[in-house]
């Protein structure tokens, strides 16, 4: 939650000159994303945020990340939307780094969901995901399975400092999952697509009940559709004793079988999704 | 530069309907301040900052802080306004802290000062100390002298870190400032007014040339206003080799004398000022 690297003003501006977006009036840095350095631009043409992507993202997927806003944006999805240069790119480099122009959306982000903003979220997760079916880019989600244990064991030295046993309880779940039930205990075929897999609360902006854009596309990938569905129960369906809320569970899966009905394979596998999703997050 | 404190969005929009501007739209956690927590609201009446006091700063200081920031913008200064609620008060409470609204200010701060910006601080700083003249309120310097030691003790057994030696010469340093240097070999009777006592380049704002505003007044105090003037001297004409600029320094001290001009005293006074100002930053 920081910015980790700064721009100078007289550096911005020259570079803000290489778009149609007018002149700069304020910047600020804002205290969000864990990957990369965000500031939100004033400029006499309107409000936007400018990414600096720092180096836990790897370069080569930047194209599918605006390639995807700039598709789903087109696609009537309500996200923010990368602004062209003069020379029609919307990746270029500042600071040393790649950095992209997006369009500022309004909203606040809920920090107590309730069952409304969950069938939001469903809705939007679907729409999301019918939208992304002609998206002509793939990327493999490399936070899948095989990308756990390198993530274990980079921490896992340090679990107990969290909670007593944590080390051994994350390292017996995942010999479980990795000994062929993941994927090898789900059903086969589920239906694949373009997936958000990070659409925590913190990631869906709402004015009022009413859902006003999804953002941070900096783990989107292709990957089973029902395991971003798996993803959102566990991040926006569980109170803060541990409980599940069958309510709101109920709220996000009708309201996301609204737009995308789930197959049978999908409501199947759903608690084996969940578990794996709880593993990664 | 962080958001110490997070305020949840239902929380803030009932909290805003204590004051008379508008509907929340948007709010973000702005990198900056290390005192305070600070977010970039926007409503449907426009954008405004929401500042959350910190246990760094004492509460008793905030009407002081406040009430000068509204003195000073109802004589002309472009600095933040308080925004008072619906019962008149600029100060309340939200998430168990202290906070206040304060007006936006465009502008950009000068990473790399020039001449002309060194102008427009100092042309800034006179007209602050001459528009502070008739505040009602006082405010000891917290950080004059005698607030030096205990600062040092805080730190010093960290100082090598940073600089080989660095303990032992701000050790000597202080003695010797503290050796009735300052104030005793200060000339008597240098004018006291408010000052800023902070006015480092992230506090100035700029659109183009022009001071747009200055910021960040948590800091504000009674003392002598040339020691004001040397700690701007120190922060915005020095290179990045440590090396005095005279150029830049002229522009500040003559922009400064045009609005407000020195005395003798003042002037023979400003090299010691400048010591005291190095140490204590």
């Amino acid at each position: 939650m920081a910015v980790y690297t700064d721009v100078a003003a007289d550096e911005l501006a020259e570079f803000l000159s290489r778009y149609d977006i007018g002149e700069l009036l304020s910047y600020k840095g804002i205290a969000e994303g864990v990957e990369n350095s965000n500031f939100l631009l004033h400029t006499t043409a309107g409000y936007f945020i400018l990414t600096l992507y720092e180096k836990r993202v790897a370069k080569g997927d930047l194209p599918f990340f605006l390639g995807l806003m700039t598709h789903l944006a087109g696609h009537g999805i309500n996200c923010p939307q990368p602004v062209p240069n003069k020379d029609g790119e919307a990746l270029s480099t500042l600071a040393g780094r790649p950095v992209a122009i997006i369009t500022f959306l309004e909203g606040v982000w809920p920090r107590k969901p309730n069952a409304a903003h969950c069938a939001g979220v469903g809705q939007a997760l679907a729409k999301m995901h019918l939208a992304g079916r002609d998206f002509g880019m793939t990327r493999a989600n490399a936070l899948s399975v095989s990308g756990w244990r390198p993530l274990f064991e980079q921490a896992s030295s340090r679990a107990d400092e969290l909670q007593h046993g944590l080390r051994a309880f994350i390292g017996a779940e995942l010999d479980h999952l990795e000994n062929n039930v993941w994927p090898g205990n789900l059903p086969k075929n589920l239906p694949q697509g373009v997936i958000h897999a990070d659409l925590f609360p913190d990631n869906v902006f709402f004015l009022g009940e009413r859902v006003s854009g999804i953002i941070d596309f900096t783990f989107a990938c292709n990957d089973m559709l029902a395991y971003d569905v798996a993803i959102c129960l566990n991040a926006w369906c569980f109170e803060s004793d541990h409980s599940y809320n069958v309510t709101k569970g109920r709220s996000l899966l009708h309201a996301y079988a609204q737009m995308r009905p789930l197959s049978r394979g999908e409501c199947d596998a759903l608690p084996l999704l969940a578990r794996g999703a709880a593993l990664r997050f």
